[in-house]
């Protein structure tokens, strides 16, 4: 060690430079491997790695044979959520009841698994998981955690997540939802209100819901059960014709003088921050699948690139404007892995903040789909047969890039932490 | 843990999702920080912060308050690799020899503090230290190492590297220069043909050459030592006018039956594995120095956008056009960090390869300059000011992007990576 | 005028710098007009703008309130042909067989009037008209043109084109259908192979079939009947599940020794000459429709920002990122507009080339997809719902994008024609 | 033509599909022409051609030799004026005081041919004509137009316009220049501000400024005759080290106290109206300009990759990613000269508005900004000697983008004109 390369003070310990990133040393990476071109899986403990596998042979083997006939029909199978539960794959981050209190990478690996078949999987997946469970897990009151959670956790419950209205999504501060007390049943509340495009809702059992209280104005939280709902306060009917995640079932929450006890309002929680902490559980676990469903797109795109001859019976994987798709491709996926791993690893940390949140969404979201267009085009016209996938998979990831923070919104957070000035108005 | 996530045989261990990523804690990052905003100092030991807060002093104390004058008048101050020398940054991570023996991470951070000044300083170290003194520290022999290295650790001996031709630059394999038999001095050959673009040549005490045999066509690494050249054998004008990078010296190097001593002759290499080993180092080193130069870009154009008004008294930071341009080089100054840093510690571990590097140079460069460029946007006319400083920059930034190894040439490299298809021709 | 400006030889008339571009003069356009902002009206004579609202009306009233029920369940409905063919649409620009004999601008506004509802019938249309029909009017025998012209110019005959095959889409010219000298009919050739991605197949009366002769291996060009096809011997299966241009129908023509009468192969084309010449005038269609595609997405997106509040209670169009988007997609459907009217005017005056449409075919696919995907932000998750139409719009225009000479390949035209060196392979 | 395409009473003239756009007939385009990919030439008359050839001339003989001595001394040559007066360049649109009162378009042309040169001569051409002599042709008295006109249009006399502010750039109806009046020289004004970037200041022997009028606080325009300003008034001091437009001439105006006599306040105008008049028709030919330089980037673009042979011998023509770039290029340069080119003949017909003005300007100069960086790329490595002429045109167009509306106000100003509402702040 060059001594004047240091002052004195910090020559105590020599450099280990050869120190692991982290301990488990598995074998070296003797070539490249255009499936991990960054060998993010050195970052990975030996049980996420594990948790990863497990679910990516669940995705394969059981998923993906179901996706075309789903997403042609808009039907989601009602199953896949405890076909999750029984593996352990709904709310994996929470420690007890029943879940598997695995790390946020882990977490990560799976939502990744998850969308490398289908975005509107594993948005079935992550309201369930990110959303219902998560604000129940960190606002709930101990007796709705009890009751809830074990069944929520093994896809026996199926939950869902209220909180875009139909004239307010970007801004969800405006909700027009109120939450009144009951003019008649002592200690309930009276929820009213229409809120849309909320993934699960048909087929939910309970439901978060967010409403502004009547006196004051606050935003709350509250669970809404649908079997203590009298006939008429609450429907959930399902939006059709969808283009785009149609392997996912969405719908409105119509609320109309829909009681709720008072027990189910999360107690300690107000404004914003309760679906905001929620949502960057998602986000985060967004920012992780979008980046399987760009490494599918790249895997079939490959695969298609070297089967396929043109000109002289050269793959097309021969030529020039072919590669450099697939190399951009690639490199979006390797760096935006990094990134996703690195926030979910500072919030196990105690270290992420919302605004790294926003960055990684916006980014993988925003590469993913701009690569998995740039990828169609290799496939031609056949792009527009279905059992391709990549045109689904581009119809999706428009969604996943506009919902939970449409882009240009997370935009304006960053430039707001960049700068201190917000420029939303 | 949910037992039911993994097969038995994984379950043994539990899962430690707190985990630290490296060793040190350093504190709970509380708030997002815009100049780091997805804590890659976290990935650092504390030795690299170190080592980068010194590069860092050093380069704003001492080189920042050169270069305005250095870029108008192209004038490269020689001195420039002796301060450096004295503070162990030269050839950092090599071993011994005088050198820092730091890791590949802390070289890298060099790298980007000395960029963030300017692409050409850049230049002008990463030629001695990951070509000239890589390339004698791989392939030379023990006397020329122990001869040289030294020297040139110390900035006492200038290197430079001759690979690039007058007709051959993303094509090094057809080179033009040849190495035979000298016809009058025995243990001598004789080098004839022109090398161009080549960084420091014109003050360069020693040369690191590359030739082709004259018998067998082989290319070999020689190193050619000016002060041992007879009048007329070796020449090495400059180049003058350059559009870019004006704050180093880029010349040629004329070598017209230059003698050089057999033993100056690198041992056991041949083809392009030499300098491509030289070049991957190399290109490692500019991966992190474009971060450097956008984070700069990106440091200057947000105290410009803050302090700069127009319409009714707002900062230009208000509107949102311009927070978009920050978002977007924040975003890809900090995924770019991350990558640069998992390869860097691949490299120090022994599991690297080439195309990473490609991956990581390609990416870096191409984004850096993108976002220069578009950063440079805010100052409007006032970039038309040399004292902005950021149409250096961007100038810069081009000549980064198309030197070792141009961004389309990286692309095939990867394609070929991808698909086992090359597209080169 | 200043003489010194010119040569002597060059000044005897008068510069008129107020001449008009055309004839007729129709009032000053005093205003900013978003739909047209470089004023093509100006371009157009009389008879073409009486044209153009012909189709205009036919398809905002007849067309439009058909379009979301025919793409959501893939069903053209067949009598659109009949109803073009009463108005004239088809085949506008043919002298006599009962066409418009107009000009390629009427055309070209035509089809952007069809494809301002959906690619999907603009597809339709143009299968008939500048593939079926073009190719027959320019190729075929009297007596087929007789024959043929006026009943497909009425839409009472269905008629579509047959070039890519299932292994040969931007290469034709390695076709495999083959047609030989039919082993038993006297006068017959007997056709085998397959094509596929072929508009209007399964509905067709006729198809323009182009095979290579078993001696010689040219390829030729055949009109087959489908109702003098012997059983077994034609087959047209419709391509389900696409992932756009459903509200057009595609499908197969596979071919087993299916015999045609020598005198419906055109008797003096061979080669790629007759598939391109058609295709020529079908992307010129193409350019001008991709226009009328983008303008109604423009048209929808400003529509709804106006009308969506987000924020204080200000619509989106007063957002900074959203004004960028429209003002991104009025200047390409703009400057579209005017080169694809530029390049039919040239074709009327016989004074177009291949490479021209390559040029605008290309650039005006790229940018309408471009655009309308940007465009389709700004609806947020409301995109999702087809009734916003901007989703299907996006879709298709991928398909159009790719139809026809997929981008790429325009590319390599263009550059052969820009360097004189092919690059294909 | 088919009746029914048309309602009858539009039905009584024959279509006449073959009418010329314009009337001359300059013999068919049989060939594509990679100069002209479009044949925009097509849309001009003889004398418009003439004029420009005139223009390429002197252009290409006399200012392309001086150019890059010019650039990198920063060393504009007064005479050019001059040179340029003789041939009738200079205020080529206006009728009368010795000017060529040519159409919009010529002088379009005469802007292109200057700019395929420079972007800089350019730029001290457009001053003279758009700023100056425009401003005081439109809105000077008799007075001033007798006796500076014909000297201006000669060259004989030089001058300059003073809009932008150290601090007042994109929003220049915030400028800090006064004028009150005098206080001690009867009939007279006292102008006391500082005009920055300049075009011509330093060399200019008159100069149209803009100032606010103490009383009342209206943005009045004054002729400043440097010869009439007594000592330390009025200085100009050449702003030197620029990153681009070196081989114009900039500067400060800065007066203090500077006496301007009441009859050189143009008498008609107040506010934004007459700097915007002078910009509207400066924006015009730097629309036209830039289209220059592109064309002159894509033919040494082009140049080079048909020479310069790398990998086998091929040249660099022969690779798809170099093809790419160069249909990219003949594109947007043939689309941007159709659009400018349609303008200018609205604006002769007296049907323009300025929100034309604003999207060609941006485009035209967005694209070959892009274009240019692109092209560059191509040189690899030696885009960094100035003797390829590529990186100097690259930096200028980033000015010419930025100046006279940066992008992001056009982009703005087209917003608004499509939604009517501002978003300027």
């Amino acid at each position: 060690m060059n001594q004047s390369l240091l002052p004195a003070s910090r020559c105590l310990q020599p450099v280990s430079h050869l120190r692991k990133i982290n301990g488990s040393v598995r074998g070296f990476a003797t070539a490249f491997n255009w499936e991990d071109p960054l060998v993010a899986s050195e970052l990975y403990t030996e049980e996420e790695l594990a948790i990863q596998d497990t679910a990516r042979q669940y995705c394969q083997e059981r998923l993906l044979p179901r996706v075309l006939d789903a997403y042609r029909n808009e039907n989601y199978d009602r199953k896949i959520l405890e076909e999750m539960g029984e593996l352990g794959l709904l709310g994996a981050s929470i420690e007890g009841y029943g879940c598997a209190g695995a790390s946020t990478v882990a977490s990560g690996l799976i939502t990744k698994e998850v969308e490398r078949v289908d975005s509107g999987y594993r948005s079935g997946m992550s309201v369930q998981s990110s959303l219902a469970m998560t604000a129940i897990y960190e606002f709930g009151s101990q007796e709705l955690k009890d009751r809830l959670l074990p069944g929520l956790a093994k896809g026996k419950i199926a939950g869902c997540f209220g909180l875009t209205e139909p004239n307010h999504g970007s801004d969800p501060g405006s909700m027009e939802t109120v939450a009144r007390e009951h003019p008649t049943k002592k200690g309930y509340y009276s929820l009213s209100g229409t809120k849309t495009w909320i993934t699960n809702s048909p087929i939910s059992d309970i439901m978060v819901v967010w409403a502004k209280l009547e006196s004051g104005g606050k935003i709350r939280g509250f669970v809404v059960e649908r079997d203590q709902c009298p006939p008429g306060t609450l429907e959930t009917p399902a939006i059709k014709n969808k283009t785009a995640l149609r392997a996912s079932i969405t719908g409105l929450i119509q609320m109309d003088d829909c009681p709720v006890p008072k027990e189910n309002m999360f107690p300690d929680v107000e404004g914003l921050t309760g679906p905001f902490t929620c949502l960057n559980s998602a986000r985060l676990g967004i920012a992780f699948g979008a980046m399987g469903a760009l490494e599918d797109c790249l895997s079939r795109a490959r695969t298609y690139a070297l089967e396929r001859k043109q000109f002289k019976g050269n793959p097309l994987a021969k030529y020039q404007l072919i590669q450099k798709k697939l190399a951009d491709a690639a490199t979006d996926a390797a760096y935006g892995t990094l990134a996703a791993t690195q926030v979910a690893r500072l919030k196990d940390d105690g270290k992420s903040t919302p605004e790294m949140i926003s960055m990684i969404k916006r980014q993988n979201c925003d590469r993913a789909l701009a690569n998995s267009r740039i990828l169609q085009e290799i496939f031609g016209g056949n792009a527009t047969s279905d059992e391709y996938h990549i045109a689904r998979h581009a119809a999706n990831l428009f969604v996943v890039q506009t919902y939970e923070g449409q882009s240009d919104i997370h935009t304006l957070i960053l430039g707001r932490a960049i700068t201190g000035v917000q420029a939303f108005v």
